[in-house]
């Protein structure tokens, strides 16, 4: 089978194809830095961290671009309230967002431009889009002149001629259609301000994406990402200036969308109460746990999170990582049998599931029929099987961004101890100090293991 | 005694005062992110967090803002080396110092831009600075006329005929003196570049940081720092630029500058192979140990580290932490009495070393003074004593950056388990595994304290 990605463009299902060969390029709409992230944008990012896992699992290199908009109507409003500069609330928050996605286990992307990194950049493609005809200069900003485009609402599947005039975004009398977009803003008292040719003032909210693209990952790229409250405006829009600026088409060979979040059926908002950030996410449960919780649900449907769920996704993460434990033991005290496995047939079944349009539920479900499969005769295996049923786990499990659990030197240190002080207390037939060591120990999450070659201990998430 | 603070430029203490009442600009020069961050970069940043601390202790608001320079001949080379974006050289080493400061407990400064940021305010900068006949453009790049600044030489104190004239930096057939710098560099084979106004290319190595400072912190400055190494060319361009672009003088009022390192007496450098990456430095010491070790080096100065060095200071910084959590406990168990103690003394002796200069060596002494009053008589200290004393030598923990320091969840429940049994051994008079116990988490960093309440433990670094 080869990879299929769903197309929101096409609308359809097609074949994997890079631009350049063994070489994915691959750009995430990322988050606006004016307050913390939370767990919606984590459903974005550790999916997108999973796409990125498995392009490379199927021998891609992989280019992850995610942008940081840091001037915007709500940096500039935070700013405002705390009487500091944009740039102050920009920062404070992209370094939340950097917390946030290595506490949930999402790798780093290649590169994480601001949009104000990228302004001299702007000034070149605003102003060839002028001189192509695309844009024109108005008495408050340079705006994107829709009706030249004719591809308009391509992406999104709106008519084109409701775009042109039927929209109310942004609304200005000096527009000549009224679905046309800023480009440039002019200067307004009290908000940054950069001196652009044109006329002092600040970029729009589409042309970073555009730029940011063209200059760092080229004219034309593989994947675009984001959620699905941007398909239009904004990637309807990116699509025009980026088309209209290279004169090539497509620009994006996959547009994928990851669908938006509930909490307990309810849109989450601040004002609803509801909101939750990443790490009051952590004190719920641990990134483990929130990454197969992400990863059991289909990436395209709308989400539901409920304490039910990621309570449930918590126990399942444990079984996942005991399996895990068991084999590493099993195999490490040579605990082991002379019966043969093959296990071909199961990441099969995973490889698939990804394969079809990263069907992580699908792949879920085909790691857990493994783990049952072999987890009863872990003891029966011969060292060859045992050490593939391992690798091919680990390899799901990385595959599914679940972290590799440990604990601190000093930790380890403590629990050699006091694991070694319940094997004199068993020898003593003291079981009653041993069993409870054994319970308090399993509550922190660390369980035991009693085998041949004495007590081994593991972590859970 | 008031702030006073030594100022490269004027080769003096000078009473420290601010431009705006009550708040203080500072920017310090940050690393060029083409590799790891090492303890040398780790001195400055930590020195300079120290400021931002006392600064704030003394009631002003600090916005601290510290440069990325990720375009450079650094980033490009080894971009080309590994046939990627320099940008992506450039933001692995941004987040791999971003860990550096967090691991260090350094605060992460308010505004961080990379130099790219900041390009199409350099286009106005350097515009400006052509116009009012401070830069010329020649056949290679844009460059600055130190015969047009009359100050030229005044930071680091050269003279200025020999600056015009004898300098060999930067060669070029096309510069008016020998000693002119470039602000933008044409455009070269195998370089990122940029559209700029006067010819496509990139730009040249000072003018980030004085566009940073007028777009981020305004025409002029209370505090700029950086390494001694930076003193010529780099900041004494920046003044020119600087003043040259604004008409307004000083550009910055305290020039800070940190001593170099040295590593057992050798310079650090990777060909000698004696450079210390910042994660390598915590498998020596923790960061606690590495915070004291620098504070009791008289910033200015080189400092020469020595393994016997951060061993010293490792030990050092443990008696600080006992001394804390003595007291904490001896207040949480009221194992107290009635004496009543004046610390005013030791936090004067604390304020006026810092007031000096950041006189750290002087204020790590009063600190380490303080604590051997004390110590001795926790027990027969008043409540009100107690609590003062503990106030008072976390204030001064804080200020020279040394970490809370604590367990996880997990661990603290884990120890509290072996410090029952122990407890249990104890009463059946099981002395041997009970000073096993407490031996093997000494061993781990717990340290148990056996008060009339029962037993306590308490973590050091």
């Amino acid at each position: 089978m080869v990879l299929r990605i769903y197309d929101t463009l096409s609308r359809q299902k097609k074949e994997f194809k890079t631009i350049e060969p063994n070489h994915v390029k691959m750009y995430v709409c990322g988050p606006t830095t004016y307050d913390h992230s939370h767990i919606g944008h984590m459903r974005t990012f550790a999916f997108f961290d999973v796409v990125r896992r498995w392009l490379e699992y199927r021998g891609y290199r992989v280019t992850m671009l995610i942008n940081i908009t840091d001037i915007d109507d709500k940096t500039i409003r935070r700013a405002n309230e705390e009487g500091v500069s944009f740039a102050e609330i920009a920062d404070r928050y992209m370094f939340d967002f950097i917390r946030a996605l290595r506490s949930f286990n999402i790798r780093l992307p290649n590169i994480m431009p601001k949009a104000t990194s990228v302004i001299a950049d702007m000034y070149y493609v605003i102003q060839t889009l002028i001189d192509k005809g695309y844009a024109y200069v108005a008495e408050d900003g340079v705006y994107f002149d829709v009706s030249k485009f004719e591809d308009y609402g391509k992406l999104s599947g709106q008519k084109r001629e409701f775009l042109l005039t039927g929209v109310r975004i942004e609304p200005s009398p000096y527009k000549r259609n009224a679905g046309d977009f800023a480009l440039w803003k002019r200067r307004k008292e009290g908000e940054p301000f950069w001196h652009a040719p044109w006329m002092d003032g600040r970029p729009g909210w589409h042309i970073e994406c555009s730029t940011m693209i063209w200059k760092y990952l080229g004219e034309q790229i593989d994947i675009h990402g984001g959620g699905t409250d941007l398909i239009f405006p904004h990637h309807e829009n990116e699509i025009a200036q980026s088309e209209a600026f290279t004169g090539k088409k497509p620009f994006v060979r996959y547009w994928m969308h990851v669908g938006m979040l509930k909490i307990e059926g309810e849109k989450m908002s601040k004002s609803l109460g509801n909101f939750i950030t990443w790490f009051k996410a952590l004190e719920m449960a641990p990134a483990a746990a929130w990454r197969l919780y992400y990863a059991t649900n289909a990436y395209r449907q709308p989400m539901n999170i409920t304490e039910q769920g990621i309570h449930q996704a918590y126990e399942t993460v444990k079984r996942i990582y005991r399996a895990q434990q068991a084999l590493r033991q099993a195999i490490a005290d040579n605990e082991l049998g002379d019966e043969s496995v093959d296990v071909t047939e199961y990441m099969k079944r995973f490889e698939d599931r990804m394969d079809d349009d990263f069907d992580t539920p699908g792949a879920v479900a085909a790691m857990m029929d493994f783990i049952n499969a072999f987890q009863g005769k872990i003891y029966r295996l011969n060292e060859e099987s045992a050490r593939t049923v391992l690798k091919t786990l680990e390899t799901m499990m990385y595959i599914l961004g679940l972290p590799e659990v440990s604990v601190d030197e000093r930790t380890a240190r403590i629990i050699d101890e006091i694991v070694r002080i319940r094997s004199e207390m068993r020898r003593e037939k003291r079981y009653d100090v041993a069993d409870r060591i054994r319970e308090e120990l399993a509550a922190a999450g660390i369980e035991l293991h009693d085998g041949k070659e004495g007590t081994r201990w593991f972590v859970l998430p």
